[in-house]
């Protein structure tokens, strides 16, 4: 298997065709038609075997993953996800491997079929299992998401629920365990709510973390209500057996959107929400000052917010 | 050392500010303006650790290396380079590995200030060195270089010397060494001719294999005259005391521009050399068939084209 066969075997029809691809891949680099008038949004993660995920992971399942999670970073831009790149190291060429790429694209492919997007460039190469995936949108001008357009008085939301992909990880439940194994980027509710909310994240720190996150760059404060937070009952049956909530509600890798958005679009977000079929639940409010406060069940008030996931501390 | 004080720190500012970047580092993407009426080139390559380079590299080598053979690839495109992406893995936080980002966004920087490219986002993570990079430029529409675009006739040239990375690797040579540790993307001369030439590669697997490549694309044949191909004193040296010139005349790593253009084309080939101040050399032309046939110094024909750099053989 050369890294030729690779491209033309598994990568260059792997993923839908689209209009605005005049290159893909194969050449030195793949030709691209922007629509007219829209302006792009562009992220790119990396995952590393032993640190994002265990050696024995699902390649189907890590696929999926691995392109899940930058979609998601698209989503909370509010951005039409178009085309990704992918960069794939892997350790051997062997049987073994040629059928574990296989998988892996098998579910790369199945959530870019669902969101339109087409593989188009990228890099092989032989060394420990890692992935790099870049990606690009379309934004509307000056309708795109951002951290720092929080507004004093602006009402937090998140969409779905939280906590299961932190439970997954401390007790084994099934359907905790789908929800960190195959996060749904929340696109067509990014999209929606571009030009209504006014920050957007997706949570992937954890909620009180990535809500901090609003809050520096936006220089505002935010309080939420702990009871608020949409959990499925597992999570809530968590939290009353340890009392550890923070480790499930800032637990990470939930990807959902957490946003804010002036009180008097709180009829329009509800509308999106039942187009979208999305829950979107109000969790507190923007204030003056810097930090997050959670107001906790029994009405006294933390201001500790743990620092969530850093590669580096 | 968070993840944040490492993008606040070195990757923020490192590189000139673009009017086209909406938004850069530090929110879930960077938002980018496409000028009107351009199309985007976009490629992505990575770089790992004991595979393209030791783990004693100088780090400020290493960040001009990694970002040059990107460009190199937008070179190859006829694309003007706009925004970077980089994907970077450090075994450790600490005083060392601060030091060695900090030398190596140094490199980095410096090849990006040559060209005006901005670094507009990316992601940090703790594991086995390793670096990718994802560029796009702009290109005119139907300008754009493509390997499939040679034509039976074209004449087939390569931009300046031809040899020393893979020299470098066979004895010890500083001027040699220096070609393969800063190579420089040839991206006026990639620019000048969008538009004049029909296909073109950039020399990363060997001169005979891109040429190969270039074929294969198109659907051609190439025929070369080995004593045509430019190489430096040294490189010459080595050939003649070893008879080995496939090693270093399809050794790769080069970084120059190989091209095919209409017979007709040759004054304005040769003006654009001029303006760009790099040597471009005509080496052989384009034919019906398949395969690159090499016309030897003694006037026989070898038709072995060896693969060259290939990760997965």
């Amino acid at each position: 298997m050369s890294e030729f066969d690779l491209i033309r075997d598994y990568f260059r029809h792997a993923t839908p065709a689209r209009g605005d691809v005049l290159l893909g891949i194969g050449d030195d680099g793949a030709l691209l038609q922007v629509p007219e008038g829209k302006q792009l949004a562009m992220s790119m993660d990396t995952l590393l075997v032993g640190r994002h995920f265990l050696s024995d992971v699902d390649p189907l399942t890590l696929g999926h993953k691995a392109l899940a999670v930058n979609l998601s970073d698209l989503a909370a831009m509010g951005a039409q996800p178009a085309w990704a790149m992918l960069g794939i190291s892997l350790p051997e060429d062997n049987q073994y491997w040629r059928a574990w790429l296989k998988s892996f694209m098998q579910g790369f492919a199945e959530l870019a079929k669902q969101h339109e997007v087409q593989l188009v460039g990228g890099d092989t190469t032989r060394g420990d299992l890692s992935i790099s995936i870049q990606v690009t949108g379309f934004v509307e001008p000056d309708k795109a998401l951002r951290r720092d357009a929080a507004q004093v008085g602006d009402v937090v939301y998140v969409s779905g629920q939280i906590g299961d992909a932190a439970l997954a990880l401390l007790l084994e439940n099934a359907d905790a365990q789908e929800r960190l194994d195959k996060p749904t980027p929340r696109l067509g509710l990014g999209q929606a709510l571009a030009g209504v909310a006014h920050a957007a994240i997706d949570v992937s720190d954890g909620l009180l973390s990535d809500l901090q996150h609003i809050c520096q760059a936006s220089g505002v404060a935010a309080c939420i209500h702990l009871e608020n937070t949409p959990t499925p009952t597992r999570v809530k049956n968590y939290i009353q057996a340890t009392a550890n909530w923070q480790a499930v509600i800032n637990g990470g890798d939930d990807y959902e959107l957490l946003f804010t958005a002036p009180v008097l679009a709180q009829q329009t977000i509800k509308q999106i929400a039942q187009q979208q079929g999305i829950a979107v639940q109000a969790i507190g409010h923007i204030q003056q000052g810097s930090g997050v406060k959670i107001i906790m069940p029994d009405g006294q008030i933390s201001e500790e917010v743990s620092s969530g996931y850093d590669h580096f501390k």
